[in-house]
């Protein structure tokens, strides 16, 4: 179908480009920015002469590439695995990848229900080695279970070790956690995290820049850390050697602005070395989630304490308007309780619990859930002085 | 002996004083400020009126223990002893000791062949708790043992855990260690260290601001972490509680503008919560003695790499030109080779290496000592053109 995906526009081509361009690529950034994805897409797609700035020989691979991309396949594969395309413009688009510049990502493919923008508002990436001791499973854990408790969002890269502690964490203590991948979503890697990948699905979010079937590589696997570094507030490393991943995810996320921080551990820890190697740089020393919460600060630019949640109810989509609405008056209540009252799943309701914890609807007390201050007073502001 | 002491003059007044106020008492520091040691002790003897800002009670306190000091009898005593007492002015008085300001010390009283002032110049704290894990007696041996192979001074205060594995490992390595005790420098503190202190004072220097037969209190460990903080370049707490008195050590080094460091530890440690508690401020992480040495500094001070030796051969002692000349001129030796050509001990040697080394002379070479660069083409220099 030459040019047959152009004329549907903007998300035709840029799932095709996903096919094309590696993750990060900033002279293809700088190209989309330039010239829109419609008009790159119709170039390759065509063999148009060679784009600014590119050699005869990358222009020929790339146009090979682009001749074997078939978007709509890509779409209707993805559609059928519960995976949807989100990419710049888009309501659930994090805007925070912005600050990416040219190396934004030219769209995500994201498995699960809640809103990624929303999720991201409030989220924290704890990151660390794979090949962690116990004391880095053990702090991952730690760190990643207080952070969920305190109603944030975990994000990490569903690897062995670290981030895999943490998944699990957010996890078993109710909360919300993302998984950013550097291959296919429908292609959980590692293999051994399957279920762990199918089970962040089903509760959060599984997203990656990569299309359906994409394997790993190593520059994607660093092309990957920028992402979970310009999602998030701040990133946590936990355990990592000199020269680890984990570290050019810290660093991403102080050349965007976010905050770095590392776990500490003994000084003879050649695990811990890369952690050190950071703290003695510009990243903050953290024992506990109360100390990352303290530096990545409480969500306020969106849910000023004093203005009431800023997202009017009107404006929630149905399904959090109804877990809203189930929650009680005066007390905390159980995702299963608020699910019930909201007649739909746990899972969706707590997915629905992040997002209107991000508008500063609710708040996380103990176990359960309860309407913040803003949030009665809202509604009774709603309802009307009488 | 009524007005005895006083017609002595500033020395035993001074020395009669250290048995009258407590350590780092500002209001005594500043009556000698505004009056002078000799006059402040003279109301104190004479049974004069109250000082300003005294009350009568604390003033007839004061006049007790002023009646009850024998100051020529401390002198005395701590001369057979082999103590000295060094005071403000002094040749061997360590200037940055003023930093203190009215906390300054009365005068320190001083067992060992060194010069104070000269050691003090290149030297570091190594601090940290009594209880310390193993761990962090493994650390800070490391780190001094670190520290004196590459020359510098490892201050401490001779106490269980850190402290004494800080002393033992300088020691150990053939390097130089002060102790500044929070008692008579003639009675260790602890009982269990009084072998330990016996080395520290063969080879290096054990110093404190008690007179003789003084015993500690938890108010003077206080004080004499002041001294610890002020006589260095900086201070390395490895292991501390919270609320440990090492904290107390690197606040203090931070006040007084010299850096402030800390061994990390596993985030579960209690004894390294204290440690990150600091590192969280403004205390910088430190994992070996390579990257305290960054960050104090070379001795760049006194001996501008440009300008060779910044104290002419001349002006030395005797010993140490001895010691000096005792050097081969291309290579490095070992002390007991430098010991032999000068016609002196070991320890003694090794004490006027350590002041060579502060004056730009000499430097550590694996285990020995070589001349640097400076020193030889200042020594062609002396000898003129030809």
């Amino acid at each position: 179908m030459p040019g047959g995906g152009v004329v549907d526009g903007d998300l035709i081509a840029r799932v095709l480009l996903t096919r094309v361009f590696e993750p990060g690529d900033e002279t293809a950034g700088r190209w989309l920015r330039e010239q829109g994805a419609p008009e790159v897409a119709r170039r390759l797609r065509e063999g148009g002469a060679a784009l600014p700035g590119v050699s005869g020989t990358r222009w020929a691979g790339l146009l090979a590439r682009a001749g074997r991309a078939e978007p709509r396949r890509d779409l209707d594969l993805a559609h059928e695995a519960g995976v949807r395309f989100v990419r710049p413009g888009d309501g659930e688009w994090p805007a925070q990848l912005d600050d990416l510049g040219d190396a934004r990502p030219l769209g995500l493919w994201v498995r699960g229900r809640p809103s990624l923008r929303v999720w991201a508002l409030g989220s924290v990436a704890v990151v660390g080695a794979r090949a962690c001791t116990e004391y880095g499973a053990h702090m991952a854990s730690v760190l990643a279970a207080g952070l969920a408790e305190r109603g944030w969002v975990v994000v990490s890269g569903g690897a062995y070790g670290v981030d895999g502690a943490a998944h699990r964490a957010a996890l078993g203590a109710g909360g919300a956690t993302v998984a950013v991948l550097a291959c296919g979503v429908d292609r959980p890697y590692p293999r051994g995290h399957t279920e762990l990948i199918a089970r962040i699905a089903e509760q959060g979010l599984v997203i990656g820049e990569l299309p359906p079937g994409d394997h790993p590589t190593p520059c994607r696997f660093v092309q990957r850390n920028r992402v979970i570094a310009a999602l998030t507030r701040g990133t946590v490393v936990v355990e990592a050697a000199l020269r680890s991943g984990s570290l050019v995810t810290a660093r991403a996320a102080l050349r965007l602005g976010r905050h770095a921080m590392g776990v500490p551990g003994p000084a003879t820890s050649g695990r811990s070395a890369g952690v050190h190697e950071l703290l003695r740089g510009e990243a903050v020393l953290v024992t506990d989630a109360a100390e990352v919460v303290e530096l990545v600060g409480a969500m306020g630019e969106l849910a000023p304490p004093r203005r009431g949640p800023v997202l009017p109810r009107d404006l929630l989509d149905p399904a959090a308007r109804r877990v809203l609405a189930a929650l009680p008056g005066a007390r905390a209540a159980r995702p299963a309780e608020i699910a019930f009252g909201a007649r739909t799943t746990e899972d969706e309701a707590i997915a629905r619990l992040y997002e209107l914890r991000s508008l500063g609807y609710v708040e996380r007390h103990g176990d359960g859930w309860k309407l913040t201050r803003q949030a009665v007073i809202s509604v009774r502001t709603d309802r009307g002085p009488c």
